[in-house]
């Protein structure tokens, strides 16, 4: 089962990103994210939060149309994105897409960026899809399709990361070491339209393709 | 000695952030980031960078003034911003503010974020500092001023962080145990005008005053 959380970030032009959440065999929104899916008229499996930031009209459309609400209260020890990954989690998914997770106020970007490690330990594949952006957190290997000019970043999350192995890239590497707070891995880009293997041995590796 | 990079991120508006750059005694421009200093008519001591991104009025500007230029090639293993750090960490500073260090590509923020670490590693406080932004790394504790209704988020940056302790906040914790990947820490809050601390016994955590 591939599950799609749309949560309340920056999203940009969610229409862009409709094919990520048609993909997808479960959709769940967190709190003020609905405003987004009511705006494509795409309509949620289940609505997850603590309803502080979603507006009255967006619950109303949600009713209508017969959206399950997994409401929590106000004072809680998650984020509302945590809410529904935990959500997720419990279905055993395969697959859970982040979108609107990043470009918002940095501590919640942050925050849901990390959440990628708890998908992880779950041994769930977690990626988080923006306009123009896609991320994963690996502790062994990816493969990211992308176009010339695309720019792959890689980051340590771990204090070193071993055996770090990319090619068909501008600059390509073959078993380097990383360490946490090195800019190294950052503006490697595509040379052409392709899909790009990155593998580690050992650690924690934030992968992030971009584009301008 | 207190030094300031200058980076080349979203900054805002930047006359909001001159009394930090008029605090320090040493001012570093990476690269594109000239735009943001000219426009506020302040003469940095030294510009850094493979000049990629850099305008031409602003290196003439940068010429006249009599700046001092530290030039890499564009191919190098470095972001401007840590060839800034590299040069300001030379100085043995006490303190280094990097300002324009988040909020345009994501990989570019993460990067400068997991820059404080390297800062870190060299027993330099760094803090990052934006329009209605602060934020530290800390490996034992930091001192906070703020006001009612800032919030507060402690982000873990290791697997564990171990003895969490901060009081006089929404949420008080007490040698409480974070792990990388829960968003427990996110959105606690200033509850007056006052300076907290937070300390923790092992680990590294992300401390990130906003104020909305």
């Amino acid at each position: 089962m591939n599950i799609v959380v749309i949560t309340n970030g920056h999203i940009g032009n969610i229409k862009s990103l409709i094919k990520y959440i048609n993909e997808c065999d479960y959709i769940i929104c967190a709190d003020g994210a609905a405003r987004y899916l009511e705006e494509i008229n795409i309509v949620p499996n289940m609505l997850v939060g603590d309803f502080d930031s979603i507006q009255l009209d967006n619950i109303e459309w949600m009713e209508e149309k017969g959206v399950g609400f997994n409401k929590f209260p106000t004072e809680k020890d998650k984020t509302d994105t945590e809410l529904a990954i935990d959500f997720a989690l419990d279905k055993n998914p395969s697959v859970i897409t982040l979108i609107g997770a990043v470009g918002s106020r940095v501590d919640h970007s942050l925050g849901n960026i990390f959440l990628l490690k708890k998908i992880l330990d779950n041994k769930v594949i977690g990626r988080i899809i923006g306009e123009n952006l896609e991320m994963y957190l690996i502790e062994d290997g990816v493969k990211i399709e992308g176009e010339f000019g695309d720019v792959l970043s890689l980051i340590p999350l771990s204090i070193e990361v071993k055996g770090v192995t990319i090619d068909n890239v501008a600059y390509p590497l073959n078993k380097a070491n990383m360490r946490l707070g090195s800019t190294w891995g950052i503006s490697n880009e595509f040379k052409e339209r392709s899909i790009i293997e990155v593998t580690i041995d050992e650690g924690l590796l934030l992968v992030i393709k971009t584009r301008e």
